[in-house]
């Protein structure tokens, strides 16, 4: 349960002031960082920053700003980061796959990485059993099953368009209740599950309208 | 030059609409759909389909709909879809050469898809010479003259957060004004160079927070 209700909208920015503490050296700032600083990384106001930050509580000193390593734990607590998420990949084409290594890799690099890749889907024969890392692609016919048994949470969903609301449906019934979709189509989901788009496509023909 | 002064906000959704129109079925729809139905499938409210839509022009016919192939076209005019871009990746690890694939299979699927993968950099001596696709990797050295010969309009940056401020300058200095961001860092542009940031690692733990 959340101590504090925390706007989604803020939601969003913290943690991009996690990446920023994260890529942080912090000899060089001796431990501290100003909002005026942490909010031009970010891309934020700095009075933005501020209200923002007071949301978790008393954490700036006015005039001498944020402990960076007492923020980043508190950033890193508030966003449930101390806790393992289980998460399936759906699809298994170009697109799944960079996710894959991308958590693969994100895991291999940090200790504390709070995401592990538990299960890798896909619906093409051709594709089942072959591996990416250690995770061997299994068929979406097993979502049910592998979803109790690995207590997956979250699932990234990287099919085409015409498969995805199918998937989606596998997975809500399966218990999952966090998408990440990246199909170019809008899909349904009950109330209680998080759904998240994101579409490359549309992003790149947002970005050509202005050449 | 823009015709009409559309809005950003309305920019952003004209792609989603298109997305919709591209995955019909004209046949089962009689080549028509309803504010109602575009703004289901988008996700958009009927009213917002119709303010959205006026910035075109006068398409839509009230009780009837829209002709689908009529506003197909406006949108993908609008858009600059009709014109080719070429583009350029920099990065190519995981995640660049799964931007590679897609836009190597979009241009392969669709006869008029207006997005070129003329160009993919990396910095590593190792990665320069393979191949994705027809696309051989070339060093980020090369940005400045392969951009000019090529005339490449558009880069996606896919590389560590340390290198992309870096590689962002040699893009605009080459004269690249339409840059999609994947690197986790606030990147600095000059006026006229337009630059979207995308972030899967925000978007994680953004998703994360609701479990």
């Amino acid at each position: 349960m959340r101590k504090l209700r925390i706007p989604d909208v803020v939601i969003r920015r913290l943690p991009i002031y996690l990446r920023v503490l994260e890529t942080l050296d912090e000899d060089v700032h001796g431990g501290l960082i100003s909002s005026f600083e942490l909010g031009e990384r970010a891309g934020v106001s700095p009075a933005q920053v501020r209200k923002d930050l007071n949301f978790l509580g008393g954490f700036g000193k006015q005039g001498v700003g944020y402990q960076i390593a007492v923020l980043r734990d508190e950033l890193r607590s508030v966003l449930n980061l101390h806790k393992e998420i289980n998460v399936a990949i759906i699809g298994a084409g170009s697109l799944g796959q960079a996710l894959a290594r991308y958590i693969i890799g994100r895991r291999a690099a940090e200790r504390n990485y709070h995401l592990r890749l538990a299960a890798l889907f896909d619906s093409d024969p051709a594709k089942v059993g072959s591996r990416v890392g250690d995770v061997v692609v299994e068929h979406v016919d097993a979502i049910p099953d592998v979803t109790r048994s690995r207590q997956i949470r979250m699932a990234i969903v990287a099919v085409p368009a015409e498969a995805a609301q199918r998937v989606v449906d596998a997975c809500v019934n399966a218990g999952i209740e966090a998408i990440l979709n990246f199909a170019p189509v809008k899909l349904r989901v009950p109330d209680g599950v998080r759904l998240h788009n994101t579409d490359l496509s549309v992003e790149l023909m947002h970005l050509a309208y202005y050449l």
